[in-house]
């Protein structure tokens, strides 16, 4: 645990926002206006993000310079109109703490220096509580929320355990994830020792956000999609449920939102693990996905690359979302990350014609 | 139209073959044993492949040599035991008659070195019959069905409009391919000129592989599940459509299979393509797919990935494949390309489990 903790909201005290409206619509609650964050909102698609950037020759020496982490976290909600900040952070930050070193390399992305290749080094691996390792995090959070005052909620996040175990194991981005199931197909009692470890350090880790001030919390597992039914249903599946039970059991107030990319096949799964709002990419039509599920509330999904077209031509596809999306209540959002080379005013025409349209 | 052409066999003419269970099956008749062939099964993961490819330093080189084409071709019918030949070649060879220049590169993969960034180049790209550019192409299936005889079909193939354009306007592989999408979303119009010119191409290109000998014709859009339905709907599928249907009107015979990798949210507008199978990625849950549509001829879908286990855990995962598809006519396949790496007592393993458990 850091060693100083100053005084975080007790956790089932309320928390009150002049804007709660995406709170209000993650708990079901039909806000007054539609809210929308944007994946990857705090990022290279904003100048004074990128100023910071440059500060820090190493991208995790960025990650855990809390000050500056605080800085570019509210930045979209400043410039952008976002109802909601998201912590500036890497679904990596967890590597370092469990033996594995990465390093953030311009053209390459991550690139962990010692991949996992041995299963007995997988079955060596630490697991439970490792966040005394992660206090830049959490002070990150606290300077984040402090820095927003009561404005609007904070997204801490993530990655699943099946999205950063394919970093750990692969060694770096990958096409395929070709070593990571192999190990699946091949040892799959080895693939379940790690995804095992990572959902309980990840479970400790995502309570701490929450402790810290976290006020939603959302899991990544942005490669799930690269699984088969079968193979996701079997082996993560009940490890990420298992993250969202813990957190549920200890913050049943705190929305948990899962988000997986590329993985339409998988909806019927993610609907079973407990997660107040599922993210959706952009190849789920939204109506469907909302006649099929009438209970669930889900959040995105306009395609990236839609925001490279006119103001004009995004607030036309925002309207034919809201459409579908009809008297639900609904969180706005782009169905993957905001794309570097994004115009900083496409994004703000998105927010806009959420908002305005309400 | 190439200037020799050696008497192909009459297009409704009967191929009469020692081995037609492949043909059976994708026309719906039950084969006394289940075919199976594999995606990329000419390739990397055979000794005989790398050693006939190590004779030509560029890659469309190779293409264009049909001797060595016809050499590889065959090599996994005899070496894996598979039911049907794919000429092997490359999705990219159009994009030269196309006046687009493609080289292969060790690391990158293709790299296009005039890729389409100006809407003038692409109205005036040439479309139609380019065949007259493609007679090596043609030569290499004549060389082919020579060297099959009449023991097994011969699959010809082309890349789906949308994948080959993504090559076309990316440059060369993509992540995302943001400037295709762009393209789709900022300028439609010009994003259909584009696709509708290459179904254009490639339909005269894969009839006149049928009337050079193809015995059935896949149509890969490896890359259209990057799509939402909305897009594929209105701005792929009618031309995909088209293509299939210039095919079955000349050629009521000849067995068209569709194949998209990652698509699992567009089968029910690949349902409605006219094609005679649909190839499954193993995204999507064989058992499902097969109740959902009743009088669909699928092929795959075993994960590419599963191949790395041991014999016995494959002969094991094709049992439960054959469960699946129980009584139901069926071409069985990996969901995507074989992966280099593979052992090729691997991808025997897999092909034996298919025929002996018949």
């Amino acid at each position: 645990m850091p060693e100083a903790k100053p005084t975080p909201a007790p956790a089932e005290s309320p928390r009150k926002f002049l804007n709660a409206s995406l709170l209000d619509a993650a708990q079901g609650r039909m806000p007054a206006r539609a809210p929308v964050w944007i994946m990857r909102q705090a990022g290279r698609y904003l100048a004074d993000y990128r100023r910071v950037r440059a500060l820090f020759p190493n991208f995790l020496d960025f990650c855990r310079s809390p000050e500056h982490v605080a800085e570019v976290t509210i930045q979209p909600v400043d410039q952008i109109g976002v109802d909601a900040a998201i912590l500036f952070s890497d679904i990596l930050v967890l590597l370092p703490p469990m033996g594995l070193q990465v390093e953030f390399q311009e053209k390459r992305g991550p690139v962990v220096a010692n991949p996992l290749r041995d299963d007995a080094v997988i079955a060596a691996l630490p697991d439970g509580d490792l966040n005394s390792e992660l206090g830049y995090v959490f002070e990150g959070i606290r300077l984040s929320k402090k820095a927003l005052g009561n404005r609007v909620p904070l997204i801490g996040f993530a990655g699943g355990p099946f999205t950063v175990a394919s970093y750990m194991v692969e060694g770096g981005s990958s096409k395929e994830l070709a070593r990571l199931k192999s190990l699946l197909f091949s040892r799959p009692e080895v693939f379940t020792t790690l995804i095992g470890k990572l959902a309980s350090v990840t479970s400790c880790y995502l309570r701490e956000q929450v402790r810290q001030g976290a006020d939603v919390i959302t899991i990544m597992d942005s490669w799930a999609g690269y699984l088969g039914p079968h193979e996701y249903r079997s082996l993560v599946f009940p490890h990420t449920r298992k993250i969202i039970a813990d957190i549920k059991a200890e913050f049943p107030q705190v929305p948990v939102v899962h988000y997986a990319n590329g993985a339409p096949h998988l909806l019927p799964h993610f609907a079973q693990l407990g997660a107040d709002v599922l993210g959706l990419d952009w190849r789920i039509d939204l109506g469907d996905a909302l006649r099929a599920y009438p209970e669930q509330i889900f959040q995105g999904n306009l395609d990236p690359c839609a925001l490279y077209a006119s103001p004009q031509q995004i607030a036309a596809r925002v309207k034919a979302l809201k459409a579908e999306v009809g008297g639900r209540a609904h969180i706005y959002n782009l169905g993957h990350g905001i794309l570097p080379d994004i115009p900083p005013d496409h994004a703000r025409a998105f927010v806009d014609a959420v908002h305005e349209q309400s």
